[in-house]
């Protein structure tokens, strides 16, 4: 089907020519005889004028049409009259002359007004009506800026020499040893959802010494913020022979490098970083095991102020407060070799110098209450050889919602999962015991 | 650390000079008073000379050395010797003359020869060491051409101006309908991972008319085969605004695409295709609902035989063995609008037109026994104007594992999944009920 039809931006260079356009009525304005309607496609919005002198038909059709129909336009391309360009619209200086309207798909009555600029609805409403909204321009450029952070991700860590790898999301253990895991009934045994492909990015140092991966990770927390998802897309990286200071390179590298993608991020040649007890004397106030939200709004404006970056890294963070496979400081255990990177206000990376000694992570899993009989397969990768490592993990939700200017995590994610719904809030439904 | 590393490549353009290396201890070989070493990084194997002459302490330490020991080695870029030039190699016509080996982190010492060209090991015996095998050049140069795999798919996919899209795995209903699906404790409300990420890109067809994911799916299937997974990943691609014979030009298109991965594989412009019937004819045996794997096997030797080709489209499966969500052909309603891709004797893909009109999938779904109440938000994207759309989904660990000619999928993911084991055999480990 459409053989012939053009996406909206391309009838900009066929004007005078007959066309054919698909799409979705996205608003239709009567000024009295002529309808205007604004057809939606993948490539953005078009004009088209429907005249009775030109088709009584496809006026009769016009006349009739309700939002999200779908349709299939013959048309001719013209130029605007003066003083009717819209500079807003990449085809904003054109207009489609309508011949015929075919309906290729009715929609029913909406339950809410999808023509207006700003769509403007409660979070509740946005996202009971998520496979609707979704297609308002406002919602569906978020995911444009979303797939260009994780191509620049891919661009950077290719860049770096890492090999793309896919690691299971079903695991034997909870991966991190907390207990905020949704456990899943696997063929009579347990296993849980993993809150981190850590373990096996970790796992694949020996093999690529290069890893990135792009997953899924689960967090079963009981509580609901603006911040966190319980089922979230993770941007891995994980590099063997290197230490601390690479590290922290390697993390402003590739955080650079994924903000490249949000054009009016400022990131300057060299990221500034601070000590957990630095940045709390920057803060003014008594050192804490770590940052509140309140913290990381405060530490960002100072590094936009001081050093006109919307970035910043946190380095050193106390031992006891980080995963059981962060590496103590050697000078001085309590701190860690750890590292997260704020963005306008908000952690969206986390990551350190692992321990790669063999005996060191037992001992250090047994100090902290875990059995390492859980950590077989994991342990198998330090028994035979690893190197120095190290690595960090980026929220893509999280840059999302920075990137965009978003006040809650749900709507930089297509179908966020949290406590109160999937798809649809729990409240709604029958609670399927 | 290494700052003055260079890769094992790298050291071809070296002859002469004074380089360091770091990586694995591979292989090696006692000759008398000389040692040679293999060492293995990330860009591959390097022969070391280790000559007690130029170093006494040198000797020493390489003398001690295990397999999969992780050494820095410094030393000179030789030309090897006429006649000692190994073509097998990418470093096959150096060696390095080593000046000092200082020992990174010591091995274990190894429950299986790892030196060897031919791994040669059962599969049982591979995956209860995976930390391990993994490391094997012969194993890791599987996941080398599955990246290249998946790159070449996102290629194919961006080219064809489709928007990747991030879709959940934890959904309140079974995706397709069917019993193997695995359920996880969600807050104390039920929940599955899905069996594909089918109705989330159907979903987003009115957002971006073209969608592409590569994402996770899971089948608790309880049955042991060579060629199913409990969690494996696919490549989804899935369009609006096109016909049935669209579909099968976008999914070779997509399948040829994927394939400039593979080398060796013969991809004729012209992808030979056959409707079931047909296939059942050049089988010459009686029409069946479904194709066994033999009958794959057979199509795929008619395929390569008659046309060249290691790729065969088969179309137009019964109704009633495809999804709910599968278009009949409205000409004869018993067979659908379907599609499976064969690759050198497995099917690797699989797709359809869907039904797009609300009407029909409600009523199809009540016929089939399913609760359309079950399936709120996927409903709501056909109500409000959904076009004629299609897709498919390629299975990327079948694609490996017939790309790098493998007997077993299990041996073409990294982490494999099955009922019998999760990274440890189930039989080996404590039944956490």
């Amino acid at each position: 089907m459409g053989e012939m039809r053009v996406l909206s931006f391309e009838a900009n260079s066929k004007i005078g020519k007959e066309i054919q356009l698909q799409g979705w009525m996205h608003l239709r304005r009567d000024h009295g005889k002529l309808i205007f309607l604004d057809l939606r496609d993948r490539a953005g919005i078009i004009q088209l004028v429907v005249n009775p002198k030109t088709s009584e038909e496809a006026h009769k059709v016009a006349s009739e049409l309700r939002s999200e129909d779908v349709i299939e336009v013959a048309g001719t391309v013209k130029k605007r009259p003066a003083g009717t360009i819209n500079k807003d619209l990449k085809t904003g200086e054109i207009e489609i002359e309508v011949a015929s309207i075919k309906i290729i798909s009715k929609a029913a009555t909406l339950p809410l007004d999808m023509g207006a600029e700003d769509l403007n609805l409660e979070l509740p409403t946005l996202l009971d009506h998520r496979s609707l909204t979704l297609r308002h321009p406002q919602v569906s450029s978020i995911f444009k800026v979303q797939e260009a952070i994780v191509d620049s991700f891919r661009e950077t860590a290719k860049k770096l020499d890492c090999t793309e790898i896919f690691v299971p999301t079903l695991a034997s253990g909870a991966s991190e040893g907390g207990a905020d895991v949704f456990e899943v009934d696997y063929y009579g045994h347990k296993a849980y959802l993993t809150q981190s492909p850590q373990l096996y990015k970790q796992m694949l140092v020996p093999v690529f010494e290069r890893v990135y991966t792009i997953s899924k990770a689960y967090r079963a927390e009981p509580s609901v913020t603006t911040r966190h998802l319980s089922e979230n897309t993770q941007m891995d990286c994980e590099f063997g022979f290197v230490d601390f200071d690479q590290l922290l390179n390697l993390l402003e590298e590739v955080a650079s490098g994924i903000l490249k993608a949000d054009k009016t991020a400022k990131i300057p040649v060299k990221i500034p970083r601070l000590s957990l007890s630095e940045a709390f004397e920057i803060l003014k106030r008594e050192a804490q095991d770590d940052l509140s939200p309140k913290d990381e709004i405060g530490l960002s404006d100072w590094a936009l102020d001081k050093h006109g970056s919307d970035l910043l890294t946190i380095h050193r963070f106390p031992t006891k407060k980080r995963a059981f496979y962060t590496m103590p400081d050697p000078e001085e255990p309590k701190h860690s070799l750890s590292y997260d990177i704020l963005f306008r206000g908000l952690e969206i990376a986390s990551g350190s110098q692992r321990i790669n000694n063999y005996e060191q992570l037992i001992e250090t899993m047994e100090k902290r209450g875990l059995d390492p009989k859980n950590f077989g397969m994991y342990l198998q990768a330090f028994k035979y050889g690893m190197p120095p490592e190290g690595g960090f993990s980026f929220g893509l939700e999280r840059i999302t919602m920075k990137a965009m200017g978003l006040s809650n995590i749900r709507e930089a994610s297509l179908f966020p999962r949290d406590m109160e719904r999937v798809d649809e809030r729990f409240s709604k439904v029958e609670v399927k015991k």
